[in-house]
């Protein structure tokens, strides 16, 4: 006589071995700048799916028919970035190794770093879609290279130029933006995704991986994260950006920066899931 | 000497005898499947009406000339839906009776079912227009058939096809969207309200009973509900709903799904206590 | 390369075989009169208890040398208190066949009724412990005989005289108190705990089942309940009770009436982790 | 068909003829220094009394088997104390001139001073017994003389020494306790109430004003407040001062300094709501 | 070995001698009919300002390159509005005659008389923008002429017709509008903004006052505000303002009610704070 | 014309070369295991202490009358913990080369240790006074030796046995009780401060370090805190504490662990912002 445990994610209770797609959590925030608590966002996402229907009307599928094993969480060590990004890391590998898509949801930006690293050594050209409110390419945070405000630099560091796509960007140091935009080491649309059509059309052959910094949404939709930054894009903005990725060959994807307790209505965290629904739907 | 006693919603201080509109709350949340708490929405919309002006620049029309008045809310048993049914049925036929027009404060979706039930009996032709983010339109919820999940479908029972048109959906079952879309049985405009213009012109000589579930709003402007549903509609949407729908033979309506709890910063409740200001002045 | 899964309660990670005691959910809140939320106590306790320790200094034992078994949730019907009564009852008894201790997080108070009911099968003289800030000896609560307000007379019914001792009660009618205290129906130790010592000595030969209303405590320590009553007794007053109740044959339990979303801090949460994890010890 | 209509105190539906106190709102708090809110109060209590039973087992009286009427609030001017002083005051004569005892809910303490100042006229010999965390003894704040911190003072200034008698407080400036303490104006019970049960021997042939701000209680059991001040007494110890009282001549009485917005979990309203129920039954 | 001392506005620790603009808070909300607290703004905003870049991408300036002095707050006296709205005259008179721009964060809107009256003996062609949801043209409020709800009426005691124009009105009296709309004794542009680059082409040679009540903006976006009043402009719709703006010759400016206890997600003082930046960029 | 400028501790206004104490800020949380935010406390007190006055009626003595400066908050880097002590340490030995005492906001418990390591450096036979929820004696937390977990484990390897004596202690590992009070390597007082008074006695000739982390206080008036733990020690208590440390030669101090977002009633910071007024009046 079994109980209904809701732990995994709503449809998501695939086995391991017939999953194509697998999600984990990556509970960590220790280098947030502002406001600390993107660790609470994976078991919270959890447990509100159970809100949300399994049918998405946008894309007529059902995630029913779908194959999504919910792993749970990596067990990380507070205090030591350098022993979480090592075993964020080893985890994307071991997915990778057996056919996995790597499917992560944050904690902060930092957790990006390893599972992209871990892309990289199987897929050399990966392309890399980011959608932000904030740059993240500086090259030392308060000293640190290691930091939710460095992640994408760090990306660079090893995928080069011409590799990064960024959308939604509205805040960032004059250096960040001149160091992208002027000498064009990475692609942004500011503000908008309005060229993310024609880039997808121009990486449709390439392994790309997505990351969501989900702060790229207006607050107002979106207020439980780190740094709120008014004037984003609305949820219709984000399902039409997720419905132009449908069709790309996407190999892993992350979504980051939910820090639930500072939104006690619980919108935020339907939010992060609806994005996690259709995320799924089109991976 | 009398002291100023603010319990009725502003404006509607006129007497049963004299008005045409009677405005009442069915505080029941009993089958809430998700998050419960609609119970207390018409006292926290009474209370905090006085925020409001009774003035509508949209409409041009001030509250104070027209004869609404408040009767309070009707004493409801929980933990027995049928009980709570029929006091809300008995309710609703005494208005009927009266020549007053029934606008209810929710509660959850349920309780439209016996308002709707009740005008059917006066109103054999009336034509339902339901503005909601769901479907209602299960069968049964979990073995039940009297939910607020199956509400449109147990009116469907008995006032069958072509009589009920649903806008801004954006959730349920795949079968639900098969039923209402592919077999037809109820008018769908998912997402949005474009085709309510043709709608209103086609039905423009029937009665007319309203029923808002206001999570069809985007969770943004109305976070304090039972089931938040990102991808709604705009404020502004909805005003120009409630414009469109001026001139109608609208002789009952309700104002569903409001759980103010779940919203600290109140604005929810003065959406919904505006909404009502806005329907009082077409009705 | 197995993830961590915080699924369960801190430490009760043991298998159903091996395991004495069965912890389970029974997220029902469908009767309650004033603010309802229980229904969201199991997976809060579960997620939060991960910032207790699994050892009691109070007891000197810890939870890791303990054997139980987290089951999860029944999954209940919303709107059909009768399937959800049904649904617990069997599950209870499922449990008294295969020999183990149930142990119960509610939900609000109504769910105590068919565990006891089951377990009175079971153990035909068994004596209920009731820790409560409320009667609940109401022979109906406004027209319904099963309510969270009646469940201590529901149970009596079957019981009779001299079956059940109440403490800390300190709000319910006159005539219940009259029914009680006078006519002698159940024993009551009002607003405290005074004589528990007493009564312990008097049943430690009779097989005990142990009901504990969270609202007992005063509001300052646990604020998140649905109708939170000033007066209570401390945590130090209940360690004191859990302490004194070790040696009994507790043979199930249950922690009731805890609704975590109207305490933002976390704190009733907390105190209901602490309260299980004691409870968990001495049974 | 009259609905059930839940606006007044519970078990405060007497009317105004028939009854002995007459319940009102000052809903002002023009004046506090720190968090206002106070304005809020007398809705909030009146709508969470109906999660109070109007039987009190501490006295064993009951609400209904007494008279009192909730009379509604007096609409006050914000941004002019005098006009809000005069219009307390006005109400106040009202009601004594009818033989009505007044029980009033703040809003800020500063609307003591037009009620005592009316018992005044009627009572010369009237005694007031002041129950606070703050000494509300300066002879000016910034200024002004006319504040909730300089209430008391304002009172002593008609009725001089030997009149007013303070329970409980922890907070003033040096120069305030010196002026009650080391030269007697008023007499100053500081933390506690120690030596309540003298006094009221005392006075017991007096008439008496009792004014609580409910910000004598700790901010553990009530955070809703402008000013928390740590280190304040229990409700047991509240409960005790009014069992104390019961038997006294009090002619008039109020609670103030509630700030229900400051508290998300309702117990303070649920504090105060209990407090009144208490204070009433002993009138 | 000087700490760092955050306390400042980000970016405008320049000296009082060097800054062309000052910065400084007017923490009063005597006046406010409904929710108080934009008291509380000055503070909150300063600290939660280092959630922000001092650096615009809309207007590529950066605050680090320009010169604001923030001065801190006016010390004023809760009760008593005539030594308020002196003390804030005076303050202005000081920064005026200092050749100084004034930039004040409020409190409620009230405080825009005192600052518009020292301006306009500076500038007795003085142009005033106003921004808002409401009129604020009322000749009393509740019997008093100095208040929130007229203090742009107050400004036209002075100024006259047409020297005011008014921005995404959408409350008030049907009187307020007929004044201002019929007999046009200001300009009013209901809901929007879209006559304003007429306007600011008109005015192109007439110093100009600003004053932002951030009510203009709907509450999805800025619910921490004493009277939230869905229907407002989006955040781009603000810069967008903002951004017209630049050019004019804007003598001083305000930002008022925001109320942020009432927004626990800190999403409204993010606003607030980004609004001032770019208005600091554009002055 | 200076303005007011309410930045620093109330009364602690006082430049640093006339001041005997120095207070200052440690905003760090990036150890924090469960519920980070401690980052927040200082600003958040030095805000709210303008609720209290500088007058203490338990000690009769007045913060204007003493010499305490306010320096600020040293700046940290987020994510760097080594850094991050080295910063505190550098600042604490600059305090005490000056000859100033330092006493510290935290911040989490981590901070305390590169105080109490530079105090070490000036007085070899410093004795620590532990007040804490949690033992903080673990060898290390999840891999990491440098953790709120095991701070006080830190510190005793450089002091060694007989040195550190902790208070109301209940929460913590067996190996740690068992460390702590079969092997004797600290003092434990469990649950509460019976025994403070003979220690006192006892070390009444040492220099003294005295750190408080305030999750020691029972989370009904102390719920703003990491790691919330039920059964602590009550206001009062604390008060009492305080006045029994009142004579000994305390040469630091600190008071860590207050998370003010979790504690949307203020109450948490009004308390700890009381706890350092008495500290203060003790050193």
């Amino acid at each position: 006589m079994e109980l209904f445990n809701k732990y995994c994610f709503i449809g998501c209770n695939k086995s391991f071995e017939e999953s194509k797609i697998v999600l984990f959590g990556a509970p960590f925030d220790g280098t947030c700048s502002y406001r600390p608590g993107s660790r609470f966002a994976p078991n919270k996402i959890r447990i509100d799916s159970y809100g949300l229907e399994t049918y998405s009307p946008y894309l007529d599928r059902d995630l029913e028919d779908h194959f999504v094993h919910d792993a749970g969480d990596i067990d990380l060590t507070f205090g030591n970035k350098y022993a979480v990004l090592d075993a964020i890391k080893g985890y994307a590998d071991h997915l990778l190794r057996n056919g996995k898509k790597p499917l992560m949801i944050g904690g902060e930006h930092l957790v990006t770093l390893p599972v992209v690293s871990a892309v990289y050594e199987s897929y050399q050209d990966v392309v890399v879609l980011h959608f932000d409110a904030h740059t993240d390419l500086r090259g030392h945070y308060m000293g640190e290279e290691l930091s939710h405000a460095t992640v994408i630099k760090q990306i660079w560091n090893f995928l080069g130029d011409g590799r990064i796509y960024q959308f939604g960007i509205r805040s960032g140091l004059k250096e960040e933006f001149y160091w992208a935009e002027k000498e064009g080491h990475t692609f942004i649309n500011k503000y908008g995704y309005e060229k993310l059509k024609d880039i997808v059309e121009k990486i449709k052959n390439k392994p790309v991986y997505v990351t969501i910094d989900l702060d790229i949404l207006d607050p107002s939709i979106f207020p439980g994260t780190g740094t709120p930054e008014p004037g984003g894009i609305s949820f219709h903005d984000m399902l039409n950006i997720l419905k132009t990725l449908d069709g790309l060959n996407i190999i892993g994807a992350d979504v980051v920066e939910l820090a639930p307790d500072y939104d006690p209505t619980g919108v935020s965290t339907a939010v992060a899931s609806k994005v996690l629904r259709e995320l799924m739907l089109i991976l």
